[in-house]
């Protein structure tokens, strides 16, 4: 065992099989933290975003802070409801992908399908984003190098992903506790030195004024209309995630549904409550945010101009509360944050394969990439997606107020269309259910989702008025491409199936005779084993074929063949313009063109090799050839393979390899 | 006929068979043109450099371009007279390759090659910028893109050959034999202007002063050695191209030798006056050249420094004889030498996959760039061949000057090599041969030979010391490193050769029984097509065998095949861990071991599409299991194509390239 294998042994636990994963179904004290690090790591940048958008305002705007997180907390509340349906509903773990599919056909599924995968893009950017922003509040130097250092993070989260980490649960409990406490302890903490010591909090950022844009200072009319509800728009992010109980409803303890309805409104409160509390906590300690790119900026109390940008509003509360008596608890804090930060971004590697693996299994993406565990399926996933977010976190610097812009809308598109699923599956479930209980119950939740269908389709609208030109184009046009693209690999598969579905009795009969023939290019071991194997399969017809390319060389095997007793005669066919690929091809031709009923079975001699370079150096006229013979009917192609001792090596690994993953 | 292959078929004319080579033996007239244009395009960039290297000591430094011009004069025809010899010893064509192999063995041959393969790359780029530097005579908006326009050119002239332009003998003779007439005008006419009509010729520089370095200004003591040396390095950019002749000996009219060195002698002779010619009507006319990068510039008469650099001499030559009564000829000139220098960048596209063809079939470069005719072997070549020249143009922005001091390194380690090894051929036929008249014929040629090996030795040694720091490292740098590659290639195809040579008696054991199995995920046509093809093959035992990854699929998959009756057991493998690949491989490697003498045959049914992109839809499960079964012993791999709707038209792509290919 490797010392990659024994860590992650450690970390990970054994992989398990599919019969072995009914052993670990979850307590609510682990499905809570294993499921919540995406919903509430989003608490550590939807308060920054909120008081970003309202300084465009000026000093009024933040006025607006509370009532914009309580209309934000509203919607998440709503929201949970809506989803404790979907899991009653769907015990088998009904994702927003298959409530839709299942309820308003593949159209509306594949719409939600593109929208997540998007999404899945823009948690991994946002969310090392911002854990790169808070992470500035411990380690200043990081300024000036956002972009850079996010993407290094990324590359590490997606580096240990593609080692094999496929259950990463264990290790999620512990810092999501460990956040959810210094959460409540900050604000807690701070609320008791400013109420019951009366010891004011004071920010970094509270001596200063901020001066807004033109467009927006002062805040009336239409303006502020605007301005709010983009506000409100990158509040909601910290709803994103809150869907994740629902695709796991299976992995609950029995009562399943009701577990996990049950963590979902834990969930809900626990959010709402960090949300909240930040927001309240903020609001005391006067803190402020600019939008530097936006135009908004930081006056003294003497009128001069600051420059440079505040840090995280988690930065500057955790600063205020625990400095200067307990400088620990601001490490600490601000660790767990950048901790929980990058959890989030790691279940989008583990949500964007999965997700992924079931549009596979449906035929919108590359069958290859369904079936689960293995590594070159997952790895192709894991790989786009970190390239993916790469990009867009070097594009826009890691700076999470202009990929929020992006982000929210996909989200939201899944909320809306599940809802709407959701309604119709219950007035379905009510045309044949006759008890009464049942049907009260039914109504009722209808009555849930109706809400939940309302609101989310009033904040998408909201969203995609107010962010459009700010960036959610860009991600409607993502999605839009990824939908086409999805469409026509369906229609693909969809044609092939149809074409070789119906099995006529033309496909049925049985070829008459198997004309062998061997391709030669000297008389060497690897010939002569595809001699004998050629010889093992008793064919009607059996010769060896080399094509007269060099006259000496030439020569030299006919020479060779003779001396030897093979006993199989051995054609050489004329080249006149020196290739070897036509020539060979032609006289294949010629001979189904002798005896359609007859299949020619081409044995082809090929080095196996252990290096890639190597690969270079051997094969390639073989493989040219071999690609062109498939387009001819009646010819099979055999590859007899000879290994190269070079090759042992790496036979070795993939051996290796294998024993590790039964362990 | 596509009308690529029309006007292919008009330029080209037919492809030609080994049989049909013998039809199209050249006479004098039109092999000087074919073998020419290399060396007689030198003349225009070599008066340049002449002049522009000189132009660092000043004033001074022009009064030896006629000097200079003598010497590199008299090195080109002690290198024609050498060459002279070695198309009498080697009628065949013997290459500098291929000489100094037979006479000093595989690493001097292989030292020539590396020489040889950088040498084209710098032809093309040294051609080509050249033709750029001249067109700018014409085209003045060139100014400020050399580089770019320089690749544009050599991508021209890839895609030229890339389509497959294999003998271009014919377009050769026509601007060739225009150039040289354009030239011998242009200085004829010159001179009798000058001398019979008394009218004096001023150069758009005649009016100018130049101001060298302080390094080199004034001319005396080491710095003059220094400078001299490095303008008759430069001036020997003249030489390149001569020694084509001796690797065509072969396409001449009988008597082909004695033909070939009177075309040698007429190349020599012509090569001679043209640079000569250039370079006093250069000095007549007052033309000044500068060396922008390294510092020298010009003063107008009044003191003052002029900016901008100068067109060519041969711009500036053309514009003083022909305007302003005749403008045509100048506009004449400049485009026939920009088309020369073109095509002589063309024929390093010939020879470039040619010597890789040779390489390869000497087993120094990799096996398949042997058959000259396939289209894939020589676009490796011409790829190669493009980047370089495409990189070297970009980075030194197409100026001759710069990319000069890395060129004639190689042609000087060529000559200077195979000088040698003519000295060691004709000592080594002395050895046997006893007639006095032949001899002492031979004894001649061995003078000749000496005296142009230790001229050719002498002008290496000056060309490395006087032009190493200035570039000429990065040439011998590229030579070591391909050198290495080479060998290493070598080494690796002598290893496997002796490792695949010697045929034992185990390698003859027949098999004893031949085990078929047939992949399959589903039952579809191309599942039935394998089937009934293994069935065919009266294997000793036929299974089907399906890896259980979805519990739904598989049993859609037994449920079909029992309703079916294929007449083969469908084994049905679990796979815990949801994979394919593995539990496959498990499978096959158990069936090996439980009797070692058996050979296992797997059959893979394969999609056959038309499109890359369809390509990764299918087939990817496949290609890894079967990749993964070339590393086991006793196991043959057999592919059985079935061809999809979408194929057909590749098909018939392919098969009328066949066709047209055969006309």
């Amino acid at each position: 065992m490797s010392i990659t294998d024994a860590v992650k042994r450690v970390l990970v636990g054994r992989r398990l099989s599919s019969a072995q994963l009914g052993e670990t179904l979850l307590p609510k004290r682990i499905a809570l933290p294993i499921f919540a690090s995406d919903a509430l790591s989003s608490v550590a940048y939807a308060p920054d975003e909120i008081l970003i958008t309202l300084s465009l305002a000026g000093m009024a705007g933040f006025g607006f802070s509370l009532p914009i997180g309580l209309a934000v907390a509203a919607v998440l509340l709503v929201v949970v409801a809506s989803y404790r349906q979907t899991v009653h509903a769907y015990p088998s773990g009904g994702g927003d992908y298959e409530v839709v599919t299942t309820n308003l056909g593949p159209t509306g599924g594949l719409v939600v399908a593109s929208a997540l995968l998007v999404d899945y893009v823009l948690t991994v950017a946002v969310s090392v984003s911002s854990g790169v922003q808070n992470a500035k509040a411990m380690l200043p130097f990081i300024s000036g190098h956002e972009g850079e250092v996010a993407a290094v993070v990324i590359v590490l989260i997606m580096a240990v992903n593609l080692r094999g980490v496929r259950d990463s649960g264990g290790i999620f409990a512990v810092p999501t506790y460990l956040f959810m406490a210094g959460v409540a302890v900050m604000v807690i903490w701070g609320l008791v030195q400013i109420f019951v010591l009366g010891h004011p909090l004071t920010a970094s950022t509270a001596g200063y004024t901020v001066v807004g844009t033109q467009q927006y200072e002062p805040l009336v009319g239409l303006g502020m209309v605007a301005l709010l509800a983009r506000t409100f728009s990158s509040g909601c992010a910290a709803l994103t995630g809150v869907e994740a109980i629902s695709n796991g409803v299976p992995n609950f303890r029995k009562p399943k549904s009701k577990n996990a309805a049950t963590t979902l409104l834990l969930l809900g409160t626990i959010a709402v409550s960090m949300l909240l509390g930040i927001l309240v906590l903020a609001r005391l300690a006067g803190v402020k945010m600019i939008d530097v790119s936006a135009g908004s900026y930081f006056m003294s109390s003497t009128g001069q101009r600051i420059t440079g940008e505040p840090t995280t509003v988690m930065g500057q509360l955790a600063r205020a509360v625990f400095y200067p008596g307990f400088p620990l608890g601001f490490y600490f804090l601000i660790t767990m944050t950048m901790v929980i930060l990058f959890l989030a971004a790691n279940t989008a590697f583990n949500g964007f394969p999965t997700l992924g693996s079931i549009l596979s299994r449906d035929g919108w993406l590359p069958r290859q990439l369904h079936t689960r565990g293995d590594r070159l399926a997952y790895s192709n996933g894991i790989l786009t997606l970190a390239t993916g977010a790469v990009v867009l976190v070097l594009v826009f610097d890691a700076s999470v107020t202009m990929l929020i812009q992006m982000y929210v809308v996909g989200v939201f598109i899944s909320f809306t269309l599940s809802q709407i699923g959701m309604l119709r599956h219950w007035t379905r479930k009510l045309k044949t259910q006759t008890d009464p209980a049942t049907r009260r119950q039914m109504k009722h939740s209808r009555v849930i989702n109706s809400i939940g269908m309302v609101m989310t389709g009033v904040v998408l609208i909201i969203v995609v008025v107010s962010k459009f030109i700010h960036g959610a184009w860009l991600a409607l046009l993502a999605m839009v491409v990824i939908f086409w693209l999805m469409r026509q690999i369906h229609r693909h598969y969809e044609q092939v199936r149809q074409e070789v579905g119906t099995i006529g009795p033309s496909d049925r009969a049985l070829p008459s005779r198997v004309r062998a023939v061997v391709m030669v290019s000297a008389l060497n071991k690897p010939t002569v084993k595809a001699i004998q194997f050629a010889k093992a399969t008793q064919p009607s017809e059996l010769e060896a074929v080399t094509v007269a390319v060099d006259p000496d060389e030439t020569a030299e095997v006919v020479r060779a063949w003779q001396a030897d007793d093979l006993s199989v005669p051995l054609k050489v066919i004329d080249s006149p313009f020196r290739q070897v690929t036509q020539p060979f091809l032609d006289y294949v031709r010629e001979l189904i063109s002798e005896n359609p009923r007859d299949i020619v079975c081409v044995y082809i001699p090929e080095y196996v090799v252990g290096h890639w370079w190597e690969q270079l150096l051997h094969n390639q006229t073989a493989l040219l050839i071999s690609t062109r013979l498939h387009f001819m009917k009646g010819v099979m192609v055999t590859s007899v393979p000879y290994q190269l001792k070079s090759s042992r090596e790496l036979a070795d690994r993939y051996r290796q390899r294998t024993l590790a993953g039964r362990r």
